[in-house]
Formats: C-alpha cells, structure tokens, sequence
C-alpha cells in the first residue's frame, strides 16, 4: 500500500522508542513524517530517521510535547494531514483531538466525544455495565462526599479502592482494608487526583486481592467492523507500572478468554470506539474477570500482540483514521505461539527504581532468533532526565509459554546499556523470570512487591 | 526443556554471527556453550556471550576453525559432547564428522557417510535421479576427459556448464555457450577444481539460461520422519554469492511449490538424511525445475524460514543430533506471511564488492516490527580480513511479498556501519529492492550482474 492510500505525511508527537516505531510504519507504508523533538531530543535517532525533524521548544514536556499551539503549528507548516500522538502525553487528551479537527488535521485515535466519554474512569465502568461487561461492586458513578464513600464501601465490604475518575495507568489509588482507614484514604485520593489530573473526582470499588491484570487489544474501523486481537497478561507490575507483559494471557479459562474478547468487541460497538483501543480487565484466581478501563491508544506492551498475530497495529491504527476497512476479518485473525516484553528502564532496580539517566556509552541489545528490539538508545547519546525511564523494548516470540521465558532470559543476559550513572532494570528482570510462582503462572499484581520485600501497603498492587 | 534432554555442553566450531546465533539457541535450551576462536576474534561478542571461550590458534582460519586437532582437543578439554560446526569452515566436511565420532563427540550434521556421498555433486546427482528427482541432462557421473565432455556437452546441447564433483556454493563453475570454447572451459574448470578442493574431478550439464535459484529446507530425524519447512528462493545473486533470500519463492506455481517440497523429503529419506539440511533447485520461467545440489548444513539464510514457519531450526538439529524425535510433524508446519533477509557485508559495491573491512566507530542496526538482527558487530569492533565479509543479516517478515520489501527497505535505511575504511553491501542491496523486475519477482539470476553492467560472460550466473 501507498501513503496515498491514507496520508501523505503524518507528524509524530512523540520521542523515545514508540516515536521511531511510529515512523517505522509510517516509512513502510510511504508516509512522509515529521519528528517535532524538543531541545534534549535534538541528536536523537528519530530527528535522524524522521523525513523532517521541528524543534518545538525546550526539553520539559509542558514546553514541547504537551505544547498543543507549538505542535499544531509544526503540522500546518510541515503540510502534516494527520498527527500520530503515541502513548503518553497528548495520546488521550479529547481536546487535544478537537483541536486537532478544528484545523483540518486528523487525530489517529477514536474521535474526540469517545475519549472524553472513556476518559473519565467512573463514566466508562457505567456505560460497559450497561454493555453488558462485568464490573466489580461499586459505585454508579463518582463518589463526591467521604459520606457517600463511607456508606458504599459499608455496603460493597472491604477491602476496596479508591480511583480518579480521570486518572487511569494505576496512578494514585488508594486500597482501603479496614473502615477506619477509609476517610484518610478519601482524602489522600482526592487530593492527588486534583494535582495529578487537575479533577479530584473518586470513585469506589470492591478491591480483589489476588488479582491478575489481563487486556484485549481491539481495533474498530469507521464502518464499525471490529476485530480482538487476543489478550496480554501485564500482572508483572510495580506500583502499577508494567515491567513484564506477555501474550496469549495464561492461566486463563478458554472460556474466560473468548468471553472475556467477545465482551470487549461489544464495549467498542457500544461507545462508537474507533481506531486501536485495550479494554482492561483484573482477573481473579478462579478465572472470573471485571472490566477496569479502556486505554484510547497504543500500548507500551502492542508489540507482544504484533509478534503472535502478524498484524502491524499502528499499520491499522492509520488506516482506521484515513477511513479505509480493517485490513483483515476476525476469521482472519490467527494467534501463534507465546510473546513476552521486557521493559529496561534506565532506573536502579536496587536502589528503589531510581531513575538513573545519562550518557550511554555502551549500548548493545539482543538480536538472533525470534527477537524483536524497540529501542531508542545509541552508544554516545544522552538519556534525558526529563521524560520517562523507559530505554528499551525486548521482545520475543517462541511456540509456547516456556521456551518464551528460556528465550527472554537469553535475550536479556545480552543487554549492555553501560555508562557513568546509567542502571537498568535488566537484572532485576531476569529476577522475576526466574521466579517459581512467574514460571508456573501463578503470580499475581503483588509479585515485585514481595520480591522486593518493599511493596507499601497503602498503594494498590493492581 | 532443558538441557539435559540433548546435551549438557557443545562447542561452537564458528565464528561471527552464526556462531552467536547457535549459542543462542543453546543457552535457551540450557546447553553450556564453549566458543573456540582465533587470535583475530578474542574479543568477539561470541567470546563474551559463550559460557567458556578458547583460544585455538592464530587468526587464518586454516590455523584455528579449520584445526581439526586443535577443535577436537578443546572439544575434549572442556567436556564437551557435541560439536556444532555452523555453516562454511568444517560443516560439510566428512573427515571431521567421523574424527569427532572416532573421539566419542557427537558432530551436530548428517553421518559421515551421507556427506560424503552427497559431497561429491556428481554421485548426488545421480542418487537423486534415481529416487526420482528431475535433474538437468547431463552425464551420469563425471567427464574425466575433454574428450567425454565435448561428447556430452554435443550430445546435451549448448550452453553447458561445468561444474567441480568436490564443489558446491556455485564456486568456479564454468558456462560454456560454443562449442569452440570447451575445451578451455573445461581445463579451467579442473584446474580451479583442484586448486579451490583438492579435487579435480568435474561434470557437465545442460545451463539453463534464465533461471531461479529455489531450494527446499527439510529436516529428518534418525527414526525417519521427515519434514519440509517450505521454499527459499536466493535468486538474487552476484557470482554464485547469494545476496538476498526470501521465503516463500514467489513466482511458483502452487504445483511447483509442493511437487518440489515431496521430491526433496523423498530424497532425505532416500540418503538416509540426518539433520536440517537443503536441496538446491534451479526453476525456469515456466515453472519446471531440476535437482542442483543438496547443502549438508544450516544455510546462512535459514532465518527466513525460522520467521514464517515458527521453527528454531538449530533447536531441531541439535535435537535430531540427540537422538530426539523432530519437535513438530508435517501437518503441524504453517507458513506464515513472508520473510526476506539482506546479506550485509564488509564490502564496496560500488568498487567490485572489494572487501572493505576494520575499525567499525559507529554501528546502528535496524529494529522494530517484524525486524530481526542477526549480526555480531559492535562499535570499536574491528572486523578481521582473514574471513568472509558478512557482518550482519537483516531479516523482515510481512504479510505479504510487497509489504516485507517495503519493510527491508525501511530497515536498509536504518543500517549504519561507520569506519575510516569500512564499507557495506546496504546501498546496493537498496538498489535491489528498487528494481522493478525484482518487485514483480520477474528477475533471474542475472540481475545483479546487469545492474553491475560488469557480467563476466565466463562465470556461471546460477
């Protein structure tokens, strides 16, 4: 397929590794990209591969990559029809994407009012209940007085959660184990959710102690065909940050599984969702599962769907935008064999996940067999300290769950990411692989915290 | 599984990135590794990733990976059961398989014995003729005098070619298009025959002009079950040397594909076949095609097939090597999609594929969607002069044969190995992807010496 057939030329508003995926596809589809970068991003790999790179200001985010007039006026100039937004950032901001429209430039997302209606946390768990999708008890909307809180909780039991209406990713939530602790939690919540998001909307819900994090990744085209693409286990978190996340989820009831995919294709219909979107789910030990929240975007883990499905996702996710069909049927969709991702972080794993940036002066990942390498990393350059952590993806594929692990333990032994201060997470990561309860399956969201014997009681582990 | 299954330690008699990429799939299988090296290659990325490295002789590989003592003494010195012998070096060589035998360790290939048989391209010829596969008219063992040849070649038609009984990977093969050129053709070809292998027998055959290089990859273990894994074609080609390869061989009819894939598991089973090995066949436009040669050993460019099948194919020989049934039967084996992989070696194409080795300052491999990297070069790495020019294999899978070229050209751009004297192949190879008879898989094997516009009319171009 030619660009032609969607865009012209598409400007990332993006970094790091998910910017050169981005402009991988857009390259192989013959899209001509724009890499906006901002001060500290100006010698990076995607300004060198990018058609054309746009300095949109200094290094902090707020000054560039959430800078809306800086990169609206980067498209326009540069003739960008579309704008990829990435994960992170601007990726699920509906104003953002109206703004986008407003100036005749197309958002790759779901439209605007649908990210609105999604994004707000408390509003999604009502309309997939309506849908027909398992949520767990709770309230029917937001909870806006500690006596509300305090009464709904008393009814659903503890333990139970307390979440941002407009958070999402884990952050900020609050378990809640005993009545007493819970007017201090609401407050805690609230307070973070309005500096976090600027809304301290909360609302309340059962928490599942031994919980699994499992998601489907589903795409719906314009014309309202929609296609899962299978489900990814991402239980390997710490302080609700994926390390680990792998496909087919395992462990899973067969019938958990299809029922669990079939319910997020009807949520998609159900709000109109167009584009690629993940509908979350925990999952309890017995195989029953709730719905938790739909992501509007691409995920940091879509690479481990890629690897067992052969679909290019951001592939799809711009020919849903450009207004073309899916470019495969669900009968069409087949999943072979197992896929993991490891995240390296450039943080200290053994002091506390510190982030520990720098200059990179080694840089070697793992190639060979069944290895796929999403990076941004060169020997010679400077990891910034302005932005997230994360350095590298490594991703493998094998026929089954074990090889998979054998195969990313192989891969990970092969990372060398040295310079002055730099750490990663690697070894930390082999750690978890090697773990019993890992290799069995058997782990659930509280697994890093009790290897690292540090896990605090008040953060929820899912 | 573990390695106890197979073998708990093997030597890698290899180098460069195929000997990086057995121990790879040794580590995952849990086997120790021991990597042997020349002067040249001590601090190789093999050297540092193998579980032990020894040093067995100064850097021309007759001193060191063509040292039969000195492999066989580092074999026994570290315990270790199995040799894996790679590609080129010792792996077709029968002598060796049957010294690792006399000293109880066990040569990862095919028995001694059907080496030898099929080492001598003129008695496999003939064998395969009579297990039915289709081979070129030409004489029924070797012509060991002109005389016998002019007899043959007047018989058979005009253009022969000549080809060494010691021979194989198209080195020094004559084309002979007038009579009045035979008998110097001939005399060359034996010259060079017992200059390049200590052998100066030769055999003629019909050339066809025209022509496709498609061989089938198929793996047999001891009890006899058999399985092919699909077609590779490496048409494109520059003297014999393959340049790229892809999986499935476009442009053959369905027939072709499975008629092809039988006969050549019916010649496995024939010989008695052990291992991964691969029958060469030489296709004309129409479809018809003729048995070559079979190659006892992994192919440099086994990748593809590892991409679309699924299938680790050094798991499988060390497997086989084991005693231990094939991991999959026929009807298990799906091709998926397509695959092509792009040679990338230390040479100037723009200066008659001069080696251009030494110190590499930067070096950037592709990465990302369906991207595999099977390299072993590193920034200050120098590359030795003493062995062949590949420095990296970029391997891309896609849905399809359009989709996987503009994926390979996608990564090409990316390649960056950067010295005061190094060189690479990936401009030209960019050259290739852009032909338009390569993109409608209408080329031959000559269309690398076309573009060159310097076809020497004297050397064979299948």
């Amino acid at each position: 397929m030619s660009g032609e057939d969607t865009f012209k030329t598409i400007l990332i508003a993006n970094r790091g590794e998910i910017g050169l995926r981005i402009a991988r596809t857009c390259r192989e589809m013959g899209i001509r990209t724009i890499a906006v970068h901002s001060s500290a991003d100006r010698d990076g790999p995607l300004t060198r591969f990018a058609d054309e790179a746009v300095h949109i200001g200094p290094s902090p985010a707020k000054a560039s990559y959430l800078n809306i007039p800086a990169l609206i006026e980067a498209a326009l100039q540069a003739g960008a029809e579309a704008i990829h937004p990435g994960y992170g950032f601007l990726s699920e901001d509906p104003d953002f994407a109206e703004i986008c429209a407003a100036h005749g430039i197309v958002f790759i997302g779901p439209p605007p009012d649908v990210m609105a209606r999604l994004g707000d946390k408390a509003a999604a768990r009502r309309i997939m209940a309506e849908a027909g999708l398992p949520v767990l008890p709770g309230g029917e909307g937001t909870a806006d007085t500690a006596t509300e809180a305090k009464a709904l909780a008393d009814r659903i039991g503890y333990p139970v959660i307390i979440k941002a209406a407009a958070g999402g990713g884990g952050r900020g939530m609050r378990v809640v184990r005993r009545p007493q602790a819970l007017l201090r939690a609401y407050s805690e919540a609230r307070a973070h959710a309005h500096v976090a998001f600027g809304d301290s909307r909360v609302y309340v819900e059962k928490f599942v102690e031994r919980a699994r994090h499992v998601e489907v990744q589903v795409v719906r085209d314009r014309s309202g065909d929609a296609v899962h693409l299978g489900t990814r286990d991402c239980t390997v978190q710490r302080k609700n940050q994926k390390l680990i996340e792998e496909t087919p989820a395992p462990r899973l009831p067969e019938e958990s599984r299809e029922r669990m995919a079939e319910l997020a294709v009807r949520g998609a219909h159900a709000v109109g969702y167009e584009g690629a979107g993940t509908f979350e789910f925990i999952v309890e030990d017995d195989g029953a599962f709730h719905f938790m929240e739909i992501n509007c975007r691409l995920q940091v883990e879509h690479p481990v769907t890629e690897m067992v499905t052969g679909v290019d996702l951001v592939r799809e996710q711009i020919r849903v935008a450009a207004g073309l069909p899916l470019s495969l049927r669900q009968d069409e969709v087949a999943i072979r064999g197992t896929s993991i991702e490891c995240r390296i972080n450039a943080e200290d794993p053994y002091d506390g996940f510190r982030p520990a940036p720098g200059r990179i002066e080694e840089f070697v990942m793992p190639g060979g067999p069944f290895t796929r390498i999403d990076s941004y990393g060169a020997p010679g350059m400077t990891v910034a300290a302005d932005y997230d952590s994360l350095l590298a993806k490594v991703i493998v594929w094998a026929p089954d769950r074990g090889q998979a692990i054998e195969r990313m333990k192989r891969a990970l032994t092969e990372v060398r990411a040295v310079g002055p201060a730099m750490r990663t997470t690697a070894p930390f990561l082999l750690e978890v692989l090697a773990d019993p309860g890992f290799a069995a399956a058997a782990h659930t969201t509280s697994l890093v915290g009790r290897m690292l014997e540090s896990y605090p009681g008040e953060e929820a582990p899912c």
